[in-house]
């Protein structure tokens, strides 16, 4: 199943079907209801999603060295809000995000309910944070949410204290 | 039983016995083992824990409106990994300690192993974060201690995972 469209044209932007990439949209859900001035309302989903995307070549032309800027991290956010978002969707469990990172780039991203810990990872060079492509992205994403979900099913006493 | 012994002298320090206030104890070893360049080196363990003491006047006098400066960021994180070490000589559960500042000041607190929370606090106002006595400073970090004691005991498959 490819949920991009590649066209031959070479400037076309990549495109997606909202029900077989659930995670895409639940991003472009996160970024769309942050939109207070409405900036992005005239975007298309696929322009939103596009800073997600890089290359192996550009990420490594991004230098680690400097602060992460706060672009980056609304970025880094809206994923694990996102990831957030789809496990409450499966699972009815409301949870939190948390982010800890260092001016390095480096640190952690943690989505819980309750006492447990649903989504964990560590952060490295935050500042390149991107996926190959759309269904990378999605891919991704979709098996944090799994794992996420994995979780809630099994400790579903530890999610509710 | 009083950790801290007043003396009659308006400026005589506060002292505490560390066998009796084993958080104030941890904050200090926490202090001191990041004090790379020895600067505390000749400070008393009540001059280093002075900071956290602040009557409520006083907290009430520090704007709330600023960034945190990274001087009261440092004291919440001593804080904290004083009360992960804390667990930690009880349970032998090594633990890490995320905190999630927003730059007004409000944010998270956590304390995880495996995929346990052990303790989860928000913060508020972090600006004012400080405690009416020594005393009261113990108290405070014995009690999320225990708690997270409480819960490693409960659910130690969640721990190792």
């Amino acid at each position: 199943m490819s949920l991009v469209e590649n066209t031959a044209a070479v400037e076309a932007p990549n495109t997606f079907v909202a029900d077989e990439a659930p995670f895409l949209n639940a991003i472009v859900q996160q970024i769309r209801a942050n939109d207070s001035y409405g900036t992005y309302r005239n975007w298309s989903n696929e322009l939103l999603l596009k800073p997600y995307i890089l290359s192996k070549k550009q990420r490594r032309e991004i230098p680690v060295e400097g602060d992460v800027d706060p672009i980056t991290k609304g970025r880094i956010l809206a994923f694990y809000r996102a990831v957030a978002a789809r496990i409450e969707e499966e699972t009815g469990q409301l949870s939190q995000v948390t982010i800890d990172l260092s001016h390095e780039g480096f640190g952690w991203a943690l989505i819980f309910s309750g006492r447990l810990i649903l989504v964990s990872k560590t952060l490295r060079d935050v500042q390149r944070f991107g996926f190959d492509s759309l269904e990378k992205l999605n891919a991704e994403g979709e098996k944090l949410v799994a794992k996420g979900i994995d979780l809630a099913k099994r400790f579903p006493e530890v999610c509710d204290i």
